[in-house]
Order: C-alpha cells, then structure tokens, then sequence
C-alpha cells in the first residue's frame, strides 16, 4: 500500500461535514480510485462546540485555520470556507507557500484572487484544484481544462445557480411574483437568509468568471462581467415568455467575439427547444462550443453536500493519484489579458414590456422611436382592450445593437402614456 | 520549451485523417495545454497512393502498423484502425510491449479484450486510453473515471449510437418506416453500406460494456451484455409511443441490482419529461447516477471526425502533461468479476401491441392470459373498430417480470384472433 495523502480540511459548514463523512464512507472506493488512502489528518472552524452529528476525534483540532495551513502535518488543504477575504484567501495563500497543494470550492476567492494564487501555486510548485467551485454534481472543469482541450471554444454558457433557477421555475409553474417565491426559498433553505449574492447574479458572475478563464485562456477578471440579477423578472414577463416560446433563464455566457471576450450574467429568454430550457429547479447547466466537438451539453446539480464533496473529493483523489494539471487550463502567466467587450457592442434580440394607457396614437408613437434608432419589430402582443385603462404592450424586436435599444427605450419611456418604466430582458439565440 | 511527445498514427481513415488536421491547425492551443509539442513522427494505412486531402511527407510512412508500432520512434501510438482483430489489437499489444502509450478510438477491441490490455498496460507500465471510443464529443471517460471518481454509481445509461437515434429521430418525424430511413441515411453517410453493426445493437453494446467497467470496477465482458436492435421498432410502435407519452430510443443501460451489474442494449419508451427523451439526431448523451452528486446528464456528438479526434487528442494531451489514471479507473487486476444479471431477473413496465381480428371476446382472451401470469395492465388502446378486420390493439403494462409477461405473450400469440407476432417494447423508468 502506497503512503496515504494526508488531509486539513479549512471549515466545518454544510460542504466541510459532507466531505468528511463521504472520505469515511466511501474509504475504501476511493482508496481503489486513487492508488492510496485519503486519510485527514486536521480540522479547523470557528466553534469546536458545535454538534456537527459526526465525530472530529483523531483529528488535530485548530481554532485558527491559517496557523492550521501553516502548521499540519498535510500533503493538502481543503479550503471550504468560502468568501473572497480573510482568512479564506490566507488559508490559500499559507497553503500554497509551505509547499502544501490547495482544494477549495470557493468561486468568490477564485473569481478576484485566481490569477495571482494559480501563479503562485504554480511557483511553488503545488497543484490548486477548484472543481467543487462550479456546479459540483457536473465535472465541468475537468471537461473545460482537459476533456475539450483541444478544442477552440466560441461560447460557454449556462445556468449556474440553482436559487436563481428554482426561484424562476417556481414562479413559472405556481404564477406567482418573484419576492413570495424568493421567501418561501428562503424557508426551504434553497436561498440564503441575505439572497443577494445569488439573486444579484454575483455567485452567477463568480462561476462564469471561472469557467471563462478555463475556456478561453484568459486572465479571471471580475470587472470585465456585465452582472444583471432576476430581481426584475416579473410573474407577467414569465407568462409572457411562456405564450412567445421561451424560458426566462438566469445565464452566465462568455462568448469570443471580434472585441475579445464578452462576460454577461442576465436573465435571458431562451427558445424552448434549446437543450437547457428544460433545466428546472435547482438543477445547474453548461453548455461549451467548440470547433471540434460541437456543442456539448452537462447537466446536474449545482450546490448542496452531497455533489460539492462529490467534486472535492475527486480532486482531493486527482492529487493523491499524481495528476495535476494548471489551475486554468495553461500555466498561469500564459493566461492572456482578455480585451473586454462592453455591453456597448453587444448585439442581441430583445423582448420588451410596456404598461400604456390603452387610447389612440400611443403605438404610432412606440412605433416612431424604435424605427428612428433603426430597430425592427418581430412581433407586437396586446391581448388587453381596456380603453383609457393601462393595458401590457409585450414586443419582441429584431438582433440590435443594445445602445440604440436603449435610446429607443429612453424616448419610449418619456411618452406621457407609458406608465412604467419599460421591461427589458434580452433572448439570447442558443 | 520541454521535449515534444511523438506520436505515431495507424490509421488514416476520418478519425486519423481528422487527427492529424486537429494536432497541425491547433499546434499552439495544444502546446499551451499540455506544456509541449504533440509531434507525428510515423503513419501506417493500407494504401500509401490514396488522396487524403492531406500532405504527408514528414511522416515516416509505414504499410505495416504493427511494425510501425514496434520501431517507430515514438512515446505513444494512437490506434485507429479499429475492429476486434487484426491488425488493430496487435498494433495495441505490440507498441504496450514496446513501452509505449497507446490511444485508441477502438470500442470493439476494448470492449472484447479491454481487461488482458489493460493489464499488460499496467505492467509495461504504460498509458492505455480512449476516450473517443465513447461519445467523442462528451469527455465521459474521463467524468467517469476521474470526475465522478468518489461516487458509488447506481446506473449508468444513454444513447451511444448517432445512427440508431438518427434513424428513430426521422421514423419519428417523418412517419416513415425503418427500411425506408434506413436507407435514406446509408445515402447521407449517416449509416454504413452494412449497418448491422449500429442497428443491430452492437456498437451500443461496446460502448456499454467500456461504461460498466468504468462506472462499476468490473472487468469488462461482451458476453454479460443483453442485446437487441432497432429492425423491429415501426413507424405504427413510434406514432403510438407520441401517443402514451413516450419516446422510443436505443439505450445501453447498465444498473447495479441485488443480483449483480445488469447490461442491457434494446429499444425502451422513454418519458417525454425526461433529459434525455428529447436528445434527438446523431446526437449522444450519458446520464450517471451516483449517490453523491445524484443524476449528471451529458450530451454531445457522438460520432464523425470531429468530435473524435478531439478526444483522441485530449487523451494525447493528459500523456504529454504527465497526466495517467488507470484504463478502467482502478487498477486493472482490481477489477472485479460482475456476476451477471440475466433478463430472467429483469423487471420493467412494457408495451405491447397486437395486431387481432376485430371480433367479440378476443380482449377476454388477451386479458385472461395477462391475468394467469400475473401482469397487471395499465392502459388498452383501440383506436379503430372495423368487425372483422384487423385492427391494432395497444397496451401498457405494469411493472412485471419478464418470463411472466413473456409467458403471457406466448400464449395471447397463440389464440386465433392474433395474426401476428406481438410487438413488445421494455418502457424504462428513468
């Protein structure tokens, strides 16, 4: 039997138990997967009091988890603390300097330190592995850095939280309006007590960051990601969607354009008969096009436990087998800076929401400000007669170019007859 | 810049052809993922004048690929040539005993003798991989191997044959009938002037027994693998299934039960609700069960030269990285012996349809020899009533065993209203 790869495992929350009880559970497969036994050797949270229904006896107990980075006698740490400051970022940082390798499933830390911790890593010289970071029920990273390597990707793009999506979903099925689905996810522990970082996009932006350095061979760069949550999606533009042939989706696209690359997280109408419009729940999806394969589709779940310590542990086996690849796919300094695309040169087709009040003339005068910035009407839907009253007036417009959208937004916006401001949401082509 | 792998190729058909296109127009991607120069150095086909569209001089040209794989100066010979036999094995276990890698795209040859080279791999020790063998457009040996290595998998299932479902997915669309479509995409290129191998279930069957092994650390046997074809699906059993809610598709579906790993190729009704009910065309896709990541969907080409000499060059890439896991996932004299499951142990709901003489009592017949062997039905469809002719009768049934609902059919066969053979197909609960 091979010496075993000893383990310090960085916080006891949900992801932290979920992998220590699947390394004891499961001893023996992993032991035939890896070549030699997973063994943890040290543990670190901030309460060593808390009941965590498993017990921490035989392990090295640490108060502090970067004196723990510095000091365990471990092969590995595996970070599960999450957020992208203190100490999760120290814990990394000491790991990687005492020549120990690093596994986290932390998208928050990657997405604004990935760059300098890969290259440190890299210098060191140690692995850092982040499958747990995406969609830990789909190994999308190993399929990005290694599966599709020899791929040129256009695209990759996809359903990255599964709040986002089950909050979506259950307002498509129930009828009902964002912020009453947004409570009851709450109670149901599928949202966090303070949603925003899911419902803003954020964690959206975080992993699509990631998976964008991974494709495309550039430098993770958060400011370069447009970031639009669903706080905006209403019941009505959900129905809406539904009676046009779509899906509202939370997605997380990066795409190679003629500008560099385009880093975007919005709702999006989606047709139905593309391959993630039937993602429901809080079921995660990526799709990755290269000019090889085609498209290749993964779908799974994204968060919990079970599939995060599913992906950890994998990687914890990767090390304990020998194989380590770049933290993004190329070493770290070949990472090139990506020029940004600015939504000001994003193209898309749109589908726009207008309260009116229902008389003669106001549409002339819709109709007026879309053909003077030169955008082309695909359909027009008012199903209300109701004169005098305020009515929807649902459009969906031609592929344009998002500034002259808005312009012709803005003038639309100002007519004495619309009452609201109007409903954007853009329909991505997939 | 660290030394380049050499490569030699044997076979020049599409896949080697699409091989040696991918590692020439993508040299700089590749050698930014791997870290070195991925180099032919030696090519062997049969015919040395033939007009590949390609260029080359370079190669060392060889007639004889198992003499190329012994003293070509080469780490590692991708074989693709495929079939069980000669010279494609003895390409294998010539460049294995010589110390080299070796890449394959070749199912049938792993499917067959997959454990003997698996071993003699290890014992070299030397790289045996093939990731094109399955699905080149999905990296699922690699999911299965590495990605979703600390899971305990229940079942492994999928559409591993693009003709099959190509041919289903236009019966389907077109109303056609199988010899019809059949033919349609012999003229397209889609299937081979002999298609025995795809309709008839085999190459599915191949491309199974390789996910078994990798999913359940079992030696991989041909023998243990239940197979049946598409000939006998019709366009009546297609128009019905859209009926019942169903779609009918070729699946390859592995599954641990008490009595052992169950292999099964054939035609199942699938519910339209499920993810891979509306994979259609050539495509492919992969679901794995494990019990901590839950259900993970891939879908992607499954065929064409593409799509494989991507994975053949993605496998290339793991070797020129350093990168090596055992073929089957855990060390080849690890594998264990998967007691079989035979179909005497399946259970499944199934639909039947009859074809009877539209008289009175011929239903209390049908019903009596269902009611004797215990099967319990579901649902009856007789669309047309038309005395004394024949007419189809549909039906569903239960979740029964097997020999019973084929002791019943035997029997509702035999009574004189039936003209014709009963049509059975297994409907998986997926």
């Amino acid at each position: 039997m091979n010496d075993s790869l000893k383990i310090a495992i960085a916080g006891l929350g949900t992801v932290g138990i979920a992998t220590l009880k699947l390394l004891e559970t499961h001893k023996d497969l992993i032991v035939r997967r890896s070549g030699r036994p997973l063994v943890v050797t040290a543990v670190s949270a901030r309460d060593r009091r808390l009941d965590r229904g498993i017990s921490l006896e035989g392990f090295t107990w640490h108060d502090d988890p970067v004196h723990m980075a510095r000091v365990a006698e471990a092969d590995v740490v595996a970070e599960l603390i999450g957020g992208a400051g203190y100490p999760a970022r120290a814990v990394c940082e000491t790991a990687i300097s005492c020549g120990k390798h690093v596994v986290t499933a932390n998208k928050a830390l990657l997405a604004h330190h990935g760059v300098t911790l890969a290259r440190a890593a890299e210098a060191a010289p140690v692995t850092l592995a982040f499958e747990a970071a995406v969609a830990g029920g789909i190994p999308i990273i190993k399929a990005l850095r290694e599966g599709l390597a020899p791929n040129c990707l256009s695209r990759v793009y996809g359903i990255l939280n599964g709040t986002c999506n089950y909050i979506l979903t259950t307002m498509r099925e129930s009828g009902r309006d964002f912020a009453d689905v947004l409570q009851e996810a709450q109670a149901l522990g599928y949202a966090e007590a303070d949603p925003s970082f899911d419902i803003d996009g954020i964690d959206t932006a975080h992993k699509l960051a990631l998976l964008t350095s991974l494709a495309f061979g550039t430098e993770t760069e958060m400011r370069s990601v447009y970031v639009e949550g669903i706080r905006h999606v209403s019941a009505a533009d959900i129905s809406y969607a539904n009676e046009l042939g779509y899906r509202i989706k939370l997605l997380g696209i990066a795409r190679r354009t003629e500008h560099g690359i385009e880093q975007r997280v919005h709702p999006a109408m989606v047709a139905l008969s593309t391959a993630i419009a039937s993602v429901d729940g809080v079921l995660n999806a990526v799709v990755a096009e290269g000019d090889s394969v085609g498209r290749s589709v993964y779908v799974g779940r994204g968060a919990g436990g079970g599939p995060t310590a599913s992906a950890v542990v994998a990687d914890l086996i990767d090390i304990a087998a020998g194989r380590s690849a770049p933290t993004f796919g190329v070493v770290a300094t070949a990472l090139t800076r990506s020029q940004t695309t600015a939504m000001a040169q994003h193209r898309s087709a749109f589908y726009v929401r207008l309260m009116v009040v229902d008389k003669p003339g106001v549409f002339a005068d819709v109709a007026a400000a879309l053909r003077d910035e030169q955008v082309s009407m695909e359909s027009v839907l008012q199903r209300r007669r109701d004169p005098g009253e305020i009515v929807p007036v649902v459009m969906t417009l031609h592929d344009t170019e998002e500034p002259a959208m808005l312009r012709a937004l803005r003038r639309i916006e100002s007519l004495t007859a619309v009452v609201e401001s109007p409903r954007l949401i853009r329909i991505e082509c997939l």
